[in-house]
């Protein structure tokens, strides 16, 4: 079974909108980063999906908060397992209970050092088991490493100890892979898998062993066409000089919205399937496409450079920013006009 | 005199509290990107500043739309002097003039290559002057490329460019001045001065000769503090080895909020004043510090890790970060709680 992964407003692509698609499509479990976002994402879908918050239970959020929205937690701490079990038991904070009111997540880490139990603490409760008393463990977690370099050790380490984790636990489901994780193969599939990044084209850094299939097109408007009359230098600090001649497009996009800084003089964009080098620095609201290589009079103000499309991937832009798509997708800015297409749109 | 730039969603720090509390400071003139933009200030600031839009008429922007805004156009190219001009003229698209209908800023382009006439545009434009007829110029203005840097030669040449395209055409006062600019000196002043960086804290890419006062503060709130229990490695990839015995605070911010993923394994934080290392990657919405060297049990679920304050500048991120502390300040994301503090509080 698969849940689907829509935290950080969708991976950048809209929480709502996203989380709608993916519950018509038939989606009934989704999981979140925090309990803002698990509200926000109820009034979306409905009661009746189930929604995992990963961040637990944060400082400062109660169970009784959980409960009345009908939110699920990830429990990543003894602390979280005395708050929920004490919810549930009807003695802590909110103890009327909502129909949701007694499942959880138990997370134990395996490896990232980030959240869940650690081995010591999965131990102790082992030995103590009425903690989870009243609470239903949908699933037991932990979260892979490296699982996009499917040959690291740390992949087959991992799921070693989450067995062995678990295995002294109360039996229950259990969840392992992301969307690197379900590339892994068949043992690391578990009862849940949690896909993310492959649910918006993201492959690259997933180690899938195709392509996804692209989901979101980024095109940036012209706002003047140039021709440079002399050799000049273009942008901040005079970072990069082009020949006298050159045909320069101003694009009315920038780091603010999301075209990470780190793409000066070395992203690219396709107009008229012709691949267009960024020259010069990436500014706050504009970036200098050389369309030299274009014919001429085939662009004008007010034309689309394409940025992310069918020419250039999402993985591919993000190479070219030495980081990652998910980096790239959850920067897009607010100031892009954003059109949903149907899934049976062309 | 100075105009404030508040383009970008007031760099990153949200344009209606950012423009409203300017405005009380005695602030007249606004500058931004885009007629959205501009649209939104005057919902903010009220009918009596003037609000200037950088990106000129954008395609698809029409005369009529900034005339009944009350919003001014930035002129930079002859197609926007052409479409203004008719609409100031009574000739164009929303002919019926309002009040701020007939002023305009033409930007003349001294180096940037990124908008404004070029040279050879400003020369047609002085020998066909009655392309202005109806306009108003409120400022001639260009752009500096290199003002972060007072010994680079590009300053004083774009200073004299400015002034020789300036002399064949009407007269009008003139802007070319950033923040940086402002730091060359007098001679860069000019009629009118269009700091924006500065404004909010950044010294270092400005070329300010002291710091600027911090504007804004960045914490991230601790979800988990572990202990080590043997030599691991932390986050995605592996990518970071820790001995037996750290402790770690994990901190509900990442990528996906604008603590760039640039900043794993190089960024750094504060906690009980002592400098704590980013560990591992910036994951999207977890960051791990090492926080062995913060005195044990200082620190528990739900303190603050300070990001940028007292000890940490945004510049001092942004080096970290391998970039300048606009992209710092315009990548921060929307998932933070935004407290604005009175100019008299503390």
């Amino acid at each position: 079974m698969c849940a689907a992964v829509v935290k950080a407003d969708g991976y950048g692509l809209g929480l709502a909108e996203v989380g709608t698609a993916l519950h018509a499509a038939g989606c009934t479990k989704f999981f979140v980063a925090t309990i803002d976002e698990g509200i926000a994402l109820r009034k979306t879908i409905g009661t009746s999906p189930t929604v995992y918050i990963l961040d637990g239970m944060m400082a400062g959020d109660t169970a009784g908060e959980f409960a009345s929205h009908g939110l699920t937690p990830v429990l990543n701490s003894p602390g979280d397992i005395a708050l929920w079990g004490a919810h549930c038991r009807g003695s802590g904070d909110g103890a009327s209970r909502s129909p949701d009111g007694g499942t959880a997540i138990l997370a134990l880490d395996t490896g990232m050092h980030r959240l869940g139990l650690t081995a010591a603490e999965t131990k102790d409760l082992a030995g103590a088991s009425d903690r989870l008393d009243g609470i239903t463990l949908d699933y037991v977690m932990s979260h892979l490493a490296c699982a996009d370099d499917a040959a690291h050790p740390m992949n087959h380490d991992q799921r070693r100890r989450f067995n062995e984790l678990r295995h002294d636990l109360p039996s229950a489901p259990a969840s392992l892979a992301n969307s690197g994780g379900i590339f892994l193969g068949p043992e690391f599939h578990f009862d849940l898998a949690r896909p993310g990044a492959a649910l918006y084209g993201i492959s690259r850094s997933t180690g899938a062993p195709k392509k996804m299939k692209q989901v979101i097109g980024l095109k940036g408007k012209i706002l003047q066409v140039r021709v440079v009359d002399s050799e000049s230098t273009v942008g901040y600090g005079a970072t990069r000089s082009v020949p006298a001649g050159s045909r320069l497009a101003t694009v009315a996009a920038g780091y603010a919205d999301g075209y990470l800084r780190s793409l000066g003089n070395s992203g690219h964009g396709y107009a008229a399937g012709v691949k267009i080098p960024v020259v010069g620095r990436v500014s706050m609201d504009l970036i200098s496409f050389d369309i030299s290589a274009v014919p001429v009079d085939t662009l004008s103000p007010g034309d689309n450079i394409e940025m992310i499309g069918d020419h250039q991937t999402v993985d591919d832009l993000a190479d070219e920013a030495d980081t990652i798509g998910y980096e790239i997708l959850t920067s897009l800015g607010q100031r892009y006009a954003r059109r949903y297409i149907g899934g049976d749109a062309p």
